[in-house]
């Protein structure tokens, strides 16, 4: 019989970004959200945005994306970009500050108001929020928070890391 | 008297930079190196290099850079420099894989070939590393480690991270 992803309607749409080696990079990735218009009226994500994507969902290092993570991935961005969009009424393109404030906090992340401060910093240009940096920062809390749980097995709200490992789940987000 | 920056032949050079508020943010430092030629015939530095350099820098979480960083900041930059053009005989603007694995090892840093294979992956473009990226790619394994050992006292290699500190140390970079 067929696959099961064959019956997918993302599927057709998956296999011709993913080419040849029937897996989707960062440059790939990055001409498919473009070429699709999912970010509208917003600034195209960079190359960088787009690696960072990638590397959230690459538990195993690949540097590429097979089809259950690009449709992990087209889930969360739906999600980040409802939430920029309720946040961004005016439609400039860009949240302030406080926003991004809200918007960690409604996404579930419980951070010190010094680390929300750091990352605003980060994130804003000019002092405000714009949709390209937004996304980084939702992919990076996002894959920094997974890899810190999954050592965190038992709920203590800390974890000892060696150095190698430490390096190998910072280095690639 | 004059304060001891006045005799830096830096010094001026830094003032016209930073400006008003007398500190360089990530917009001033792209501009400063994309117009004093530091890349030459290099790609110049995207705005998300330049926000890592002062991250790397920026203990005290301001998102700027005061003179003494600023100061430090070109010491790595000229070294890492040498060593990308070390690399790259050819001139061709980009190292390959192997120098790149050949560069972390050379800068001091222990790490396994996994972690190895992660950082080329996330840091190249077709199979090569650009300057861009391989610069980027010193700033975060330089500001990670130091991160890891500043809270690593005995030197034990191993370091026990609350959640709320592991995310400051890994959001800003």
């Amino acid at each position: 019989g067929a696959p099961p992803a064959a019956n997918d309607p993302m599927w057709g749409y998956f296999t011709a970004i993913a080419g040849q080696d029937g897996e989707v990079d960062a440059e790939e990735l990055q001409r498919c959200l473009t070429q699709s218009g999912f970010t509208g009226s917003y600034t195209p994500f960079s190359l960088e945005t787009c690696r960072i994507m990638i590397a959230m969902l690459d538990r195993d290092f690949t540097g590429k994306m097979g089809f259950n993570e690009f449709k992990d991935l087209f889930q969360a961005l739906n999600g980040w970009k409802q939430n920029f969009m309720m946040f961004d009424r005016d439609r400039s393109g860009t949240v302030e500050p406080h926003e991004m404030n809200q918007a960690v906090n409604a996404m579930g992340y419980r951070v010190s108001p010094q680390v929300l401060n750091t990352i605003v910093k980060r994130y804003s240009k000019g002092g405000r929020i714009f949709f390209d940096d937004y996304v980084a920062c939702c992919v990076k809390l996002r894959a920094l928070t997974d890899n810190f749980r999954r050592r965190d097995t038992m709920g203590q709200g800390a974890v000892t890391f060696q150095y190698d490992d430490f390096i190998m789940c910072t280095m690639a987000i």
